[in-house]
């Protein structure tokens, strides 16, 4: 029979995503609405080590499911990848009389949730949240769908000037291991063509493909490249390359950068957040531990963490296809 | 066998929806990649009477992918429901040599879709296209997810001035016969109460909740109600019953209306109306007739469209309760 | 020579509006970088007659420049149009230490002030926050640049809709006594016509025009109308009317509500905020009292309280003729 | 007495900015209001060269009020600044029947149209189209306003994870030989120093800047670049020398790009370039000629162009101050 548990700790950890705050929420009003108290811990994994916690209740939430970032702040700690660090955090832990740990993060995050746990016996419950939506176990992770409208909102900008002056821009968005925000900003935006990290189109035949959507009358072009395209280049070689062996396009790149992380969640990765708070915690109560909660088929399910850290989600092969057609 | 398909027509019909010119644009992209003719029809069954028809090639749809409305127009015909109406559209198919066609709408376009077939066996296949995601055979339709971030959007505005000045607002959002939207954005707007058809809460326990929400320290408050919520009371009542049974809050309406229809696509709605353009187009050419195409577990997939029209989409029970939690 | 000022107080008053968390943020931080003590003051007067403040920052005023809203509450005090009241905020004031006071508001805001200092003469300045722009003194007041780019988002959404179903719209915007917001966003959302407090169409001319419109090739129309709008009937009225007296157009309304007060503020209205705070401390500093911070010519300007307070706006003539050549 | 002026053509040149449309559409349709023809050239002055017309009339700019780019398209031309190429240009006007040219554009589109002008006796009369707002004779230039809201909302995002990791974040905004973007945004983005071209704040101040606004309990921080800042270093030479000189900061750059360029225009520059299109073709109707229309005072304005193009526009030291302030 699983220990009651009375108190619970939440961070945010790794990269932020959109989402994050409205994830904390979640989990702080669902402890309340269980009458469970709930901790913050400032910094993710630094934060832990260094006991640096607020109390939170339903209140202290208030005004936050549509702000950007995470109110607990987020950082990479090395000193958590060491076995004082750890064992310094759970004496934090335990100090506070905290039962059970809620980690907001990427699998970066949840390697170290795991190694906790297998070292103290101590719950924890992961809530996937990262743009990249990388992580296997879930449909979407927290922040991909407000990634991928921020994407596509500087996507249509650019083609506003790119029109209007029979351009090729090459833009560069969020992806160093899987296209998943190209593709889908790819095929939203109108690309007509989409390099990632799981493809290698090749330089030749990108360059064949422009000139064929030239002659179909095009006058404008946008080639969207993930971080980690396969072809190898950098996206200012890519352009170089492209000066030296196409004629009649003005190329240009743009690299959209860190405000891909920002911004008001959209509704969708709002209500995601919160049904993943909801779940986390509520399957905490429930005895569980070790587990991320996810989407499948609209649901929450549970999944492993190392069935998470470890599995791989696939680009949709059907999107790859539907790129092809649109840029017909 | 099926007879092959070589000349395609589109038309939108009902009440347009974010994504239909998406949808429109993927159709007839996709009937250029098979070499297949495509021609649109103007404001739906109408125009389908009339013979208003234009001939749509990949350059006709370039730049539409992000904009709201339809290029094609949209109407509601009562001709349509006539048997000459129909007759006289047949004539006109025939006229031009079109196969086949693809109709854009909710399901009052797809039962005019289908006794059409049923009358001269004319291949026929439905997308889905309204905002109230109440089309059985797919978890969304096109322009549902971009409502949900119209109405947030609103939501969050209408927080700024109601927390601002301690006011409880009732905002009116689309839905007559579903609360999808009312459920999804109340949680995504941190809403206290959500009033939807499918639940009758009462007004004595929506001034109860109310007030439980101010002793627990909310000085603003926010409730959602879909325009057919079961109380049965128009907003306008709603406020007058909370004027006379509560006091200490300033109450104010607001009903979202017709802006909920419009807007650029999320991205969302874009990828998901290319995804549908594309199989419809291609299980037609495949020698499908009398299906919709759907999004289920993240595939694209065929239901009939008797079952289509017929069958039920339930509110998610599972939200219903993240509702009630996250208002803690 | 004016006393010294040591310690400042600062309050919102009235209907909030976008950009009035950018004004006390400017307060606050000017207050600092001049080494003078702030406090802020909750709901307005109200809060002012109760004693209910909070010292204020440089750092507590971190992060809300992009706020809706006001971090202060604004609220309307019966309480304070009474010598009682004002003698007892007088009295809270002095036990702070207070030596001058910023009002961020409207002008029913500032006669309040005007009167606090005409019988105490307590030093006081006006900041300009209301979103109807009707304020003498200054070209723009605090909140209308956002509120008109609010109004004109909806507006496009609302076309899109319109014009695919040739449809009529009349939209209310906020305006009681004056057009501004009415005639700016009437011009920029393409309107076909205007309704405005300041001139009467009449209902014949406007139904005249429309058909006009209409004959001239238009299929859907859109029509603007101040809330104050000489007509004299209110928007319902209106609908009605032209469904009588007008063919072929489906007529709907749409009401756009308190999503006008609310929402990040513009650029525009950020950098009035932050000049305008800067100027009314330093003002204050330099024995300055009884005036309102403005914007003429592009330069931070003083107006009396009492001409800002009597002054009349008047609407932008070449801007009604700009519409009427729009509209052709 | 100035020659009827019966046919009028208008273009776009240069860089293109939102609200080029916008000022197509006004000048078209002032043209039909007072009965004038007009003709639409595609490409500046690279289709006058080439004779690439259209016949514009009140209808064909119908729904392009809202749309950022411009339909006519934009180019550079070469040729345009050849005796042979003006006089091929002269000669399709002249073909056409064309009376009067409007040309929508930077300071070396004006350039080329005095030319024109001085050569051929044509009536030319200049447009301000163009986000760095640095052209004498007008406090706004259309596309500037929006320019900022864009600019501004990227701050925001990136805001959101730079507080969320305390970062030190460098981000680029447009402006070679002005900061008026840079030092609008860099006051409503909140950020702690603005690098402008006007300015040479020097590296070590910089960093000794920071240093305080760290001390002061910032753990963020925001410098905007403009692209010509005066320091002389490039954004990425700016992070490298952070780098090496302070401590505690994880530093990063961003580079914001043809964005900026794009979008649909906010109310303020529709409405501006409503009135400049007016303002633009009643003029030449009146017989003038060699003019730049602009805002001054918020009232139209007529600037001789060879003023238009040899004067400076200088930043706004007031804002400079304010800015300092601010990040107090």
């Amino acid at each position: 029979m699983p220990k009651t548990i009375k108190k619970v700790a939440v961070l945010t950890s790794g990269g932020d995503s959109p989402g994050m705050n409205a994830a904390i929420r979640a989990v702080v009003r669902t402890c309340a609405y269980h009458n469970v108290e709930c901790l913050g811990v400032y910094r993710g994994y630094e934060g832990l080590i260094e006991g640096d916690f607020v109390v939170l209740d339903a209140r202290s939430v208030k005004g936050i499911i549509n702000k950007g970032g995470t109110m607990l702040k987020s950082a990479r700690s090395k000193e958590f990848r060491t076995a004082e660090g750890r064992q310094e955090a759970y004496k934090k832990l335990k100090e506070k009389g905290v039962d059970g740990l809620v980690v907001i993060g990427g699998d970066g995050s949840f390697t170290g949730a795991l190694v906790f746990n297998q070292e103290f016996n101590f719950p924890v419950m992961g809530i996937p949240g990262t743009i990249d939506n990388d992580i296997f176990g879930t449909s979407h992770t927290l922040g991909f769908d407000t990634a991928l409208n921020t994407v596509v909102d500087a996507i249509d900008k650019i083609r506003d000037t790119a029109s209007s002056h029979n351009r090729l821009f090459f833009i560069e968005v969020m992806g160093r291991d899987v296209g998943h925000i190209a593709l889908n900003c790819g095929i939203a935006g109108g690309a007509e063509e989409i390099l990632i990290p799981e493809e290698d189109l090749g330089l030749e035949r990108l360059v064949e493909s422009l000139n064929k959507s030239k002659k179909s009358g095009k006058t404008s072009s946008i080639v969207i490249v993930a971080e980690g395209d396969k072809i190898g280049k950098n996206i200012f070689e890519l352009k170089d390359y492209v000066d030296e062996n196409m004629e009649g396009y003005d190329v240009r790149v743009s690299v959209l950068g860190h405000m891909q992380r920002g911004g008001a969640p959209s509704c969708f990765d709002r209500v995601l957040a919160s049904r993943m708070g909801v779940k986390a915690v509520e399957a905490m109560l429930d005895g569980e531990s070790n587990y991320m909660v996810g989407l499948k088929n609209n649901k929450m399910e549970l999944t492993p963490l190392d069935s998470a850290i470890k599995g791989k989600t696939k680009i949709n092969l059907e999107l790859l296809r539907v790129s092809d057609i649109m840029s017909t």
